[in-house]
């Protein structure tokens, strides 16, 4: 499956950079062949793959074609700042998204699950089992709370390339990229404080500041740009707003990566206002770009930015393997990982560490990230098909969340029944607003890799969609 | 060695409960070898097994002999009740003793780690291996926010034996024990809001309470029976105290069982001041009696009594698989165990859910409790041997920590230079109080399989302590 992958790409990205022009006949699938050294049904795979995310059109008997330029599909707008703080909703359509995922046999285009059925994982099984096996007692032994020394080694290495120095000692291993930023919301903000956060917005993150009992100022964000700097000075300026929060990275649900000037802009206010950043780097290895965006803490000058991130979205989401970089908090971090739930589970840590420092995580990413770009491509034409006129799409950096914008009238929740029935899940707009905003958006997982019951499940969404808004009419 | 602990096991509570009176010869070590089908070593080393705890003593040429009777050691005193709440204390004395746990040379009397290097762990490591390999992906996939399914099913059958019944699906799998009481305080208070707490209590508690903000009220316990009512009701009566927390089962430091009729009285205040109860009931299946005695849920009517326990002490702490039974407040616990952390580590849930199934659980419990209990006694006849008149010292009915307390005016943060010269760690005892009471206590460990160095660094401590008093008078 790999080389045909490669090889879409390959010719993906040139397209999309305008290397073929609009009705040009691209190399044959026997000059690719040889070109590339790959059989013939590696490339006709390669090219299928292209046509389903729209990049090219097979004409019969005569080969394959960039289609007519089409003008890109609209992007979500930018919501309107809010006048003042709110409390954040209720809990209880987060449950119902949790509970469905345990559901089997549902096609799951809701939850924030990366792929992690793919080859380049076996390394880290076989390192899970190797250590059940090696460092059976010793990891029985670990208790540190800080994390597994070998881990934390491997993870400073790691934050060189997202552009930041942090020693092994200045880490967190914390369990899930959740409880990093769990403690950095209680480390930073008692009930009643304000934090003002980019919107959309993590659901776990919302509860998160629920529990804490701490009021959210969300931040319009510009889908391509993120946060919106202007709203966010405004709201510095009002209110006393304890800490910001943020996703550079290939933001989860709309999928940005914020420009540098934007990082810069963002740093200069929070030193102006004194406010620290907490910033969710979670899918900062799986931006498509390469090499990966910095973090922002790259920009961090002094130690007021926390650094939250995990491997649940890169390896897997059942290792528990999270850390935080947390700069000037790293004392009042370690005590709140201390009382919150103590040391992190040994063994997933040592397995990464290896996982790690054999070097099988690059390969992996390259993989990972591949995927999810090329299935961006394909969701995206899909919903350009099925779904009415008028429907807005995210265009991700990075990640496997694909952000969709229906007319404002519509609520997602209309399809419930819909897709009770037929078994489909997906995340509603609503969880990721502190106040119930986004009713009629929708965010689909694009991770696992694509079959017929994906698209046929879109389908089956986009025209139900269809259905209600033109019964309403 | 499990042979001859088992007969000096059968011995020592034969000789307890009195069935050789002092002075009598016992049988000789031929006999018993007949006896019980063990080689004459096997004999000979329980009986020095034995001689260590004061249960026998060596006459030349003769044999073995019940000693002439001596009073028990005094029991720690109860301290006087508080007049009012406080907040707890700083933190940087339990870092120094995290610290110190990761010190390696070190002899460690003070962490309250379990000895996970009995054999009768084996299959537990068996099974961190096989499944490390089979469920390598499943438990990769795995992210249920309540716990693997097959571990809550084990732990609904423990649950029998500590007299409780709870359905699968009403526990929460959490990152260790200290996950769960994290939780319970979080749902039940504010801060500001005060905690009724049994004192001296686990320091892990204190740290809770302090991270929330959360005012504590420090109840007297006596050393055998455990949180005194009567400063309980005093308590309840002018405070609005919003939670209890107890250990009723084999307490950490003081080591007590509280009586039944205690158990009752403590459910009934609860319920006359309608304040529900936060049950540590990490070493319950550690008290030596056997069966184990109830969880003080058993007596819960109406749900108001959140049990938190693990199998860090059981079992092994770097596993981090702990749950709760929260009662009433399964929902919120569920919300606070989403928001504070994510799901656990699947792959340790998967491979303590196996242990368990497999029946190894049992056995393991066996030799543990019986380790513990003759150790207890070793140490307790050290401390009598090498510590100063005046000493007193607990006696507890299971887990694995001696409380000792030493002339009032003593601080035992005097002994600070001596045990970092000769790399022995203690507890002090002012960790286990919100306010720094007990600094003339400490707790010591006697988990591990004793050394010929454990005795010399009893004896170094207690000498060292007469040094200081004589010095001082």
């Amino acid at each position: 499956m790999s080389r045909y992958l490669d090889l879409a790409n390959t010719l993906g990205s040139r397209i999309e950079r305008g290397l073929y022009g609009a009705g040009v006949r691209l190399p044959s699938v026997r000059t690719l062949s040889l070109e590339y050294g790959v059989s013939l049904t590696t490339v006709q795979q390669a090219y299928r793959w292209l046509e389903m995310a729209g990049l090219v059109e097979a004409r019969p008997r005569s080969g394959w074609y960039v289609p007519a330029a089409r003008p890109a599909p609209e992007l979500p707008k930018m919501g309107k700042p809010d006048l003042r703080p709110t409390d954040v909703s209720e809990w209880g359509q987060v449950q119902e998204l949790l509970d469905l995922e345990s559901e089997s046999g549902t096609i799951q285009l809701g939850r924030g699950m990366p792929d992690v059925e793919s080859p380049t994982l076996r390394p880290l099984q076989a390192a899970l089992a190797r250590e059940g096996r090696r460092a059976g007692i010793a990891s029985l032994h670990y208790n540190d709370m800080q994390g597994v020394a070998a881990l934390r080694q491997q993870l400073s290495r790691l934050a060189v390339e997202a552009g930041y120095h942090v020693a092994p000692d200045s880490l967190i291993v914390t369990t899930g990229c959740q409880e990093a930023l769990s403690c950095a919301v209680r480390i930073l903000c008692a009930p009643g404080d304000i934090v003002a956060i980019a919107s959309p917005s993590y659901h776990g993150m919302m509860q998160i500041l629920k529990e804490s009992g701490v009021q959210v100022f969300e931040i319009p964000s510009d889908p391509l740009q993120g946060i919106s700097l202007e709203a966010l000075e405004l709201a510095l300026d009002r209110w006393p707003v304890k800490a910001i929060q943020v996703t550079p990275n290939a933001s989860n649900p709309l999928g940005y990566t914020m420009p540098e000037h934007r990082r810069l802009g963002l740093i200069r206010l929070a030193q102006r206002f004194d406010v620290p950043i907490i910033e969710d780097d979670i899918n900062g290895d799986l931006a498509y770009g390469w090499p990966r965006p910095h973090a922002l803490k790259a920009l961090d000058e002094d130690g007021r930015v926390l650094l939250c991130s995990s491997f649940s979205k890169t390896l897997a989401p059942g290792l528990r393997v999270g850390w935080m970089a947390p700069g000037r908090y790293f004392d009042k971090a370690l005590r709140m990982k201390y009382t919150g739930s103590g040391p992190t589970a040994a063994l997933p840590q040592i397995a990464v560490a290896e996982f790690l420092q054999k070097g099988h995580y690059p390969a992996h990413l390259r993989r990972m990230r591949r995927q999810y770009q090329r299935q961006r491509d394909i969701m995206t034409e899909w919903v350009r098909r099925y779904f009415p006129e008028g429907t807005r799409i995210g265009h991700p950096q990075g990640g496997f969340t694909l952000w969709i914008e229906l007319p404002e009238s519509f609520d997602t929740h209309a399809l419930d029944p819909m897709l009770k029935e037929n078994g489909i899940a997906i995340a509603h707009g609503n969880i990721f607003s502190a106040t119930g905003k986004y009713r009629n958006c929708m965010r689909l997982s694009h991770a696992s890799v694509f079959t017929p019951r994906t698209e046929w499940a879109v389908r089956r969404i986009g025209e139900a969609v269809g259905e209600i808004l033109h019964s309403t009419c």
